[in-house]
């Protein structure tokens, strides 16, 4: 692609103000963000599917869900409101509607966010009193405090955005997001926000929306686990005046810029997962069909025991042509090829012509692909995962403390 | 029950003797068993669903699927004979032929199974050489030798026996095992070996042995993992002459006595997982069926975030009801109880009423439970799992080196 990131963020866009304070929710750091549109916005979201939701995703998703425009986006950190009851569901209605109270919106018009412990109340005095705060912080450059504010046990905000060239003048895209745990969106919740000054309404934003999270933030998963809170919204302020319709080349063009923006977004939480040191694409081609390779290269991706053979820059191929061999998918194994970036591996047959120095050397890097042909077909996925370390179970072992 | 195990194993069935030597696999460790019955057995087997079965697993199969009888079992440790294609297939069969020409039986009567790192050839000069060395070696005490020689990264041996009383007299079962793996099967090889000394035909066994595996071995996955050498042989050499026969009650008492022996050696497997501290049973209640009760107990034994909270005895009850959120069984979140021990944590509309000072004491223990009651329904299970610890990645770091 002949776009390139640019170190900006939601607020790299035209139109859109953000911020990113401390309130108290935790003991220090920034805890709650704010991303508001000068004009209003179409919105299209993805939520988890986990059967318990957070009290905010479920406000959230039914303003989605009715398709109005909003103009705002709060979010804390260190509390995710989640499995905290019906008063926990007061708690996010009231969040939403003092926000929308010193905005001078309407509460519909206020999305809402939470990342952090489950099932203990929202401290709504601390975040009152930040809410108060931060509505008059509102600033040009404050996406990057917006993403500094969002995080939880991330050691890195992560933010970019990407200007478009389309057929008649630009767009831009901005996004902040956060991930932690070993990988989003293993219940260390993953959260993106996205914004543009596209004009899209909003069932087109959505039909760009979907394939790009399904591209890039559902195929970091480790375990499948996903969190109570996980949520990626995109919002289009139309602030640019150029309109994006569906079937047409503008479509294609943003698609793929949209999608380029999820998967930048998306390892950047595996690289930042916790106590991760490598960031490992895992490439599956020739399989059967979509689901086949889907299926093996989450099975490779979600394996502890690959994952701490990478960490151990060992060379271990069985466990990964194991993983494959138990994701459910259909090939024979006696077909099957795996290599290191391009250091041949194993060929059909079983025929190991690994070096086991070199391969060492690949697997030591701070970014490699371990790629899979599986001789079955022509589907192909790519996944990405990090490696399991004892720093990610000290930091899980005692998260709360 | 009214049953009690005793320290026994294979060997303390009549009829059936056993060795366990080294023979050079392994740098230094006892790598080679063999168990060996006077009389012809009948044999049943469960294997792994892994898609990648390693060689020696493939031709035990064939065996046990023709009903044939049996007199001999002979497993190495130290190299799993897997991913080794053709030429690990004929080692295999060479493995077979050469023991049971030292035995002075037929290929087709020796069964034979092997664990350790995958992708590499058997040593055959060393296993020849153990061959002839193990054959003298047969003993009736020689059981425990034979649960030394099978272990991988398991801490302790794993052997029992049970007397079993039926209607006209009794009959014994005996058994060894290996783990390893944050849990079986995982990858890690899971590998039980039970005799019996009961009159027992194939069919019928092959009745006795599923539902006692089912409720055992295959509910301590952690991540749903197969290895590719995952193999569970109950042998029966009618010695005590005493036949049990389906539809009687002597079939339902050993069948309970049969699931009781599976249970020890599966918990004592996760007790011995790499890096564990604690063994957990994770008993699921209320579910609507079967499927989800399993479903939902599977995913939080597996979950990394469930397992680390375990370790750091960290009462963190969300990471529990997420991962039963994410398993895809229906239930209201709302309905949901949960206790340690008999320690309320969490009541329906996600009452909190943990006591985390004593909550954190349960989750202290060695040995503890993690009772979920989905009030769905009327269907439930049991789990095992053990914690993840930061030895876990240590061992599966640098497991080949």
């Amino acid at each position: 692609m002949n776009q390139s990131f640019e170190e900006g963020s939601v607020t790299s866009v035209q139109g859109y103000i953000a911020a990113g304070i401390a309130c108290g929710i935790k003991k220090r750091k920034k805890d709650l963000a704010l991303i508001f549109s000068n004009s209003p916005c179409t919105v299209a979201g993805t939520f988890t599917l986990n059967k318990v939701k957070a009290a905010p995703l479920l406000v959230t998703q039914e303003i989605v869900k009715q398709q109005t425009k909003v103009k705002a986006v709060l979010i804390n950190s260190g509390n995710a409101n989640a499995c905290t009851g019906e008063e926990g569901h007061k708690d996010a209605l009231e969040m939403q509607s003092y926000c929308a109270e010193k905005l001078g919106l309407q509460p519909i018009e206020v999305l809402i966010a939470s990342t952090g412990v489950i099932g203990q109340r929202l401290p709504m005095d601390k975040l009152k009193t930040g809410i108060e705060q931060i509505v008059p912080a509102l600033k040009h450059c404050g996406g990057k405090e917006a993403a500094e504010a969002i995080m939880t046990t991330d050691k890195t905000t992560k933010h970019l955005s990407l200007n478009i060239k389309l057929k008649h003048g630009s767009v831009n895209l901005g996004v902040i997001s956060k991930g932690s745990g070993m990988i989003a969106p293993n219940m260390a919740t993953m959260l993106g926000f996205i914004t543009t000054d596209a004009d899209i309404d909003s069932t087109t934003l959505h039909e760009l929306l979907l394939p790009s999270v399904n591209a890039s933030f559902n195929k970091i998963s480790v375990d499948g686990e996903t969190s109570t809170n996980d949520m990626v919204l995109l919002l289009a302020n139309g602030a640019s005046k150029i309109k994006i319709e569906k079937d047409t080349e503008d479509f294609q063009i943003f698609q793929t810029a949209l999608e380029n923006i999820c998967i930048e977004m998306a390892k950047a939480i595996v690289s930042d997962g916790e106590g991760a040191t490598r960031l490992v694409s895992i490439n599956v081609k020739n399989a059967k069909n979509q689901k086949d390779a889907d299926l093996v290269a989450k099975s490779i991706a979600n394996s502890t025991l690959v994952k701490t053979a990478i960490y151990g820059a060992d060379a271990n191929w069985g466990r990964i042509i194991s993983a494959a061999g138990h994701s459910g998918a259909d090939f024979n194994p006696n077909d099957v090829t795996v290599s290191f970036d391009n250091l041949p591996v194993l060929q059909p047959n079983f025929n190991i012509v690994v070096n086991e120095d070199l391969a060492s050397k690949v697997l030591s890097k701070q970014e490699f692909s371990i790629n899979v042909d599986l001789g079955a077909g022509d589907a192909k996925t790519t996944w990405w995962t990090c490696d399991l370390t004892e720093e990610y179970v000290r930091i899980n072992s005692d998260y709360r403390t």
